[in-house]
């Protein structure tokens, strides 16, 4: 497997565009994006447990139920929910598409990010449409990622090559990560394109399990959004045979689709709003899997472990304070701490107390951009990663300051 | 009921006094707080749900399964958690007092508070515990309440006076909230006092039904604390008829404690670390106890709300999302918010759908310093209330930056 250019647009049959229709008033802001494959596609996808749900998410899980898809339109800009007509405008933002591409209507993706409450203006997408399709290139995935973004400061996306049964594929994805427009609330998407040939079946599976262990792994301030939604289309295209079952192949393909998803996990939680440091916890030797998986997340929701990272203080009883009341069964007395970085690792703690450490080591590993923190629980074999980053005055500035 | 003066002291024979005797390098910061009740007082506690426990609450913890105790010693500036001698050392600490006061060594409640993993300097405590007993005085529970405090900006005492069976009864309290001192993290600890007559296992009771409802619905940051404890201590010496069944008596017991504890609530919430403004967010019509408790809980715990408040921005959208995110079972097109202040009440979504309102109306309202988000589930019976404060850049600033 190895990292190629060329992100949704990597794979076989795939191309993309991104437009400023006209959803934002800065008109140098791409605001309208679109994935197209030439043939239609095995689709799946995974969406928000938040009981509040984006209508585009409605529209877009009765369009998935037979497993294809053919087109991803996104607006940015606005989130079509909690409008008292929400699913009319999204369904009717899929037909329009569908209608100018000549492909079925139940064939297209629908997503929004952006505003919440307000309600979306229509008649700037139905105009932005025809261009948005007679644009479509094979080297547009960037503007489909730029097209994407709220507050995002950088655009995501990522791509692969890998082999399934001799045959070459290609798999790519794109990202938009916590980002704000008032009065707005962190939204994260994901789309990934792939021209692996797999059953709608098996590649639902695929995206089902592959995000328990990343997407579901980042935190960015703990607010789950309305409107995330994770969706893969494999339109076959790489002609390897079909896959309709577990083993190698599809071993293949879930490597492929973990680096991809890994690889997006980190850039969303690096570009989290505010974020100067991007946060990894690497949990080890726990009894459970869920044990694992709990800490991870208890130790990158923690404020107080976020803002000492920010500080690039070794404040290590914080890490542990959030451990012992993660949930997780674990024996305080086994716990070791250390901090990794580019710039080396430190240990800070054994067996649930503190050691003596150099306060200028930890210092200089702390101030790189991407920090791990190493918990060893000493008391399994399971283990676990989760994301997040730091908490900063601009987070504070993003999400409170910005109309005052 | 009415409010009165005297904190801890206003009780009959409860005595205080608080001294700097050395912990904390600042000469005019008090670190040794003392509450002395002339006679063996019924008591009890509620200790935090984390499993890294300070060694204090481990010892408290031991000297309270009989039910009484005579005095509470704690120290600020350092928690003796996380330390290999921390049970030996508070241990110690309460033998020297009850030495000095000629008690019962089981009869000391032992706390402490402030940065975790260092080693607690016994010695500065013997050294000081001659002076803090001399000092006690039924007008300092002022310097109790000002020698625990970490980083909290205002001293908390309260006290009321109430009835049982026809005898006049006092209780108080002192509280300290979320505060820091290098490496620590929030920690808070409450100490109330009562002369009311009361059997140690109706005190347990009372406290554990109490903070369900008070104590466990704060949230700062979401980090719970390894050092948290509220104690009552009961002596009995207002003369009314030992309370030792439910009962008229034990109601009016419940009433003067759950005023102390809400009062110190507001206060531990409002003084959160960097905070600008107390939040309460109230919720009715819940269908279930539980349901109105965790919305209430996750508003009050949503970085993003917290930052809106901050920002005085009614973005009630935030309010919906971490509404729908709290695993409640709500309907979302029955539910309305509001936002509330000394400035007045303005509602902002009906049934799950935004609702036209004055955005400069909302500012006024929101630019005050106590507010109280209302949600309405309208689909039940419960409700209850949760406490909080904003997230400003002086939380990211106390527990990041002030060391770089």
């Amino acid at each position: 497997m190895k990292i190629i250019d060329g992100g949704v647009c990597a794979a076989k049959g795939f191309k993309a565009n991104g437009i400023h229709c006209g959803i934002r008033k800065n008109r140098t802001k791409r605001d309208l994006a679109l994935i197209y494959s030439e043939v239609p596609a095995s689709a799946a996808a995974v969406y928000t447990t938040n009981l509040v749900k984006g209508a585009p998410l409605i529209v877009t899980k009765k369009h998935l139920e037979n497993g294809v898809a053919q087109a991803v339109i996104c607006n940015s800009g606005n989130a079509n929910t909690c409008n008292a007509n929400g699913v009319e405008i999204a369904e009717k933002m899929s037909s329009l598409l569908a209608s100018e591409l000549n492909i079925n209507d139940q064939d297209v993706v629908v997503a929004s990010t952006g505003v919440i409450g307000q309600p979306l203006n229509l008649q700037v997408i139905a105009d932005g449409i025809p261009s948005l399709c007679a644009g479509l290139s094979e080297n547009a995935s960037n503007y489909a990622a730029e097209a994407i973004m709220t507050t995002d400061v950088v655009a995501k996306e990522v791509a692969v090559e890998f082999t399934v049964g001799g045959k070459t594929c290609r798999m790519g994805g794109i990202a938009k990560g916590s980002g704000m427009i008032h009065p707005n609330m962190a939204t994260m998407l994901v789309f990934i394109t792939t021209d692996a040939k797999i059953s709608s079946s098996m590649l639902a599976q695929a995206i089902k399990s592959d995000v328990q262990n990343t997407f579901n792994m980042i935190s960015i301030d703990g607010d789950t959004s309305t409107n995330d939604m994770v969706t893969v289309l494999a339109n076959g295209m790489a002609g390897n045979d079909e896959i309709t079952t577990d083993g190698e192949d599809f071993n293949e393909f879930m490597k492929a689709l973990n680096s991809i998803t890994v690889s997006l996990c980190r850039m969303i939680a690096g570009d989290g709003e505010g974020a100067t440091k991007l946060l990894e916890c690497s949990v080890t030797g726990a009894k459970t899997l869920k044990d694992a998986k709990t800490v991870a997340k208890s130790v990158i929701c923690s404020s107080l472990t976020k803002a000492a990272m920010f500080g690039a203080d070794a404040n290590w009883g914080r890490v542990l304070c959030a451990i012992g009341y993660s949930g997780a069964k674990v024996n305080v007395n086994k716990i070791d701490v250390a901090f990794k970085s580019a710039n080396g690792t430190i240990s800070v703690c054994e067996n649930g107390s503190g050691v003596a450490f150099s306060e200028e080591k930890a210092k200089e590993i702390l101030l790189e951009k991407e920090i791990t923190i190493l918990v060893a629980l000493n008391d399994g074999e399971y283990s676990s990663k989760a994301w997040g980053c730091d908490l900063t005055y601009d987070y504070v500035k993003i999400n409170g300051d910005y109309r005052t």
